[in-house]
């Protein structure tokens, strides 16, 4: 089968590779129908992420189910699944609390840019749709996958809600799906900080009320204008580093919430700032298992559209065109067809 | 009148002062009918925290009032009030939401450790008793001041709550009234983490049902022990340094609440642990003015009794020995008589 394979920084290749097979009486093989170039990918593409060997890419993903192991009883062959980027057992205390992708029993979830994966803990891990969804749902199904699910916790994490104004730091992917999510959520009022025109439409499309473009201090200052001086109830980072945690807490009010999801790369948080930020701080890897479930049905219902984030699709072997479109920021998020 | 003041490290004099007076029409003038000596007052006493000139010491009072300006209308002359050290207009947004300690128009309160002493905002800070309390009832509507409210805060910000195994980090007086807290709030199990047998003792008297004497990491892998492996729901951390921050961050599960109100000294939090670790984290200084009706009620209800902190009372005039007593870890804390 064909895989998209990572052999150094800059250095994309769809080679053709060993098709999985089960090798947990837990395990499925999916065969992919969509999957899709993260920004997290972009960390070892940019040499940010060190990288010891060639690594199989992809983490997101929507397929049919073609094989399952012995024990997997609530996935059946010939299925649409969702899944996401942690394999959970969904049964643990920590996934019964919501927190699957803190599973006792989590294992990561990789090589989705390819024709087939295996996904360990099928049971715990899989949501599969109502039948075989109508292929103009497929990008959004795929975005729940992982950016729609990971917007939608960093909603969740900064406690979004009727009457709230909420600020969203990163005008990728995830910051435009938190818009979105904060949007279902109720929140009265959304300022996305971007400088970039078509986000910026998008982001208005899923419903900003107010942009904001600039960063820092000064993007930090501009909230508390717009928020009377208190600056925004909550606040969603989806970028990971040390200027936009900053930015995330100082943007939100005495008592606000800061909700982030960006993989933190050198970011160590000021204790004493901190303390006097007042504010609650809440993220990690999203639960995106915990969501699948509403977001699918919101997605199917036509309720909402993330698949909007798409906005250059390639077949798989250009997978490489793919990487370069995000990383050169052409594109905001890339779908690939197997 | 005699009053308090750090003079360098390690010297503390009780000298003559001026009497304190209305500056501001929202002021009160509180006659100290008991004052004592924080846990935070030894950071510039050991010389931790900086200091430039000699200092007016303490933000831990209850008194009489003995004088207001001309625009407080809530508080009356001659009704005993427990205040505590931010002073609060107790209306703007941030007030209203619950954290008075960031209020927008917050100051600090400082001089307890006095026959008198100026609270500014007073119609907002200070809570009057109904009647004048019985002489039994002083050192816990004192305690309520700062160590309780602080406790309170910490347990609140760890979300405690019936069913929940809490761990408490610090075993100052701060800490054990943590413990306290998690006991009223209906914790399941409560984990004091101490190795003092005094303050075990106490612990256990608040409620503690376990006791862990480890530190740092060795204190984590002893509440994980105690918890299935998960780490406990709620972790309270009343220190404020490196170590005692990671050791309440490792020692609560997934999805759990770190509830930080030691005051961060030099404390930088690794920004991927944090990621990874799922926990919430919230904390700051509390919002006493937010919990002090309730607190004050279950006090002179004898619902809870947070005076027995005091382990040691003294005369005004030998504050220093107060001071030497706490840091020498001979006393929890210190009452001071004027």
């Amino acid at each position: 089968m064909r895989a998209t394979i990572l052999h150094a920084p800059g250095d994309v290749r769809v080679e053709d590779r060993d098709r999985p097979v089960v090798q947990e009486p837990t395990d499925a093989i999916i065969k992919l129908v969509a999957t899709c170039v993260c920004g997290s990918d972009l960390w070892p593409y940019r040499g940010d992420d060190a990288l010891t060997e060639p690594v199989a890419m992809g983490h997101e993903y929507v397929g049919i189910v073609e094989e399952i192991g012995a024990n997997v009883h609530n996935i059946r062959v010939g299925q649409f699944v969702v899944g996401s980027f942690f394999a959970s057992d969904n049964t643990c205390e920590i996934c019964r609390s919501g927190y699957q992708s803190g599973c006792v029993h989590r294992q990561g979830v990789g090589g989705a840019q390819a024709e087939y994966m295996r996904v360990p803990l099928a049971d715990g891990t899989l949501v599969a749709t109502p039948g075989i969804p109508d292929a103009d749902k497929i990008p959004a199904l795929l975005a729940a996958s992982d950016v729609l699910g990971t917007g939608w916790f960093a909603a969740k994490a900064a406690e979004v809600g009727p009457g709230k104004t909420v600020a969203v730091v990163g005008d990728g992917a995830v910051g435009l799906l938190g818009v979105l999510a904060a949007k279902h959520m109720g929140a009265e009022r959304i300022i996305a900080m971007s400088r970039h025109a078509d986000r910026q439409a998008l982001a208005r499309e899923f419903g900003a009320t107010d942009i904001v473009e600039e960063r820092g201090d000064e993007g930090v200052e501009k909230i508390k204008e717009l928020t009377g001086g208190l600056g925004a109830h909550s606040v969603l980072e989806a970028v990971g580093t040390q200027e936009s945690m900053m930015q995330a807490i100082r943007a939100t009010r005495r008592g606000g919430h800061v909700g982030y999801v960006g993989v933190a790369h050198d970011v160590e948080l000021p204790g004493l700032e901190m303390f006097f930020s007042h504010v609650h701080l809440h993220g990690g890897p999203a639960p995106v298992r915990d969501h699948l479930p509403e977001l699918i049905d919101l997605i199917l219902t036509g309720r909402i559209n993330p698949g909007k984030v798409f906005d250059l699709e390639l077949p798989l072997d250009q997978a490489a065109e793919g990487y370069k479109a995000m990383d050169g920021r052409r594109a905001i998020k890339v779908l690939l067809r197997p």
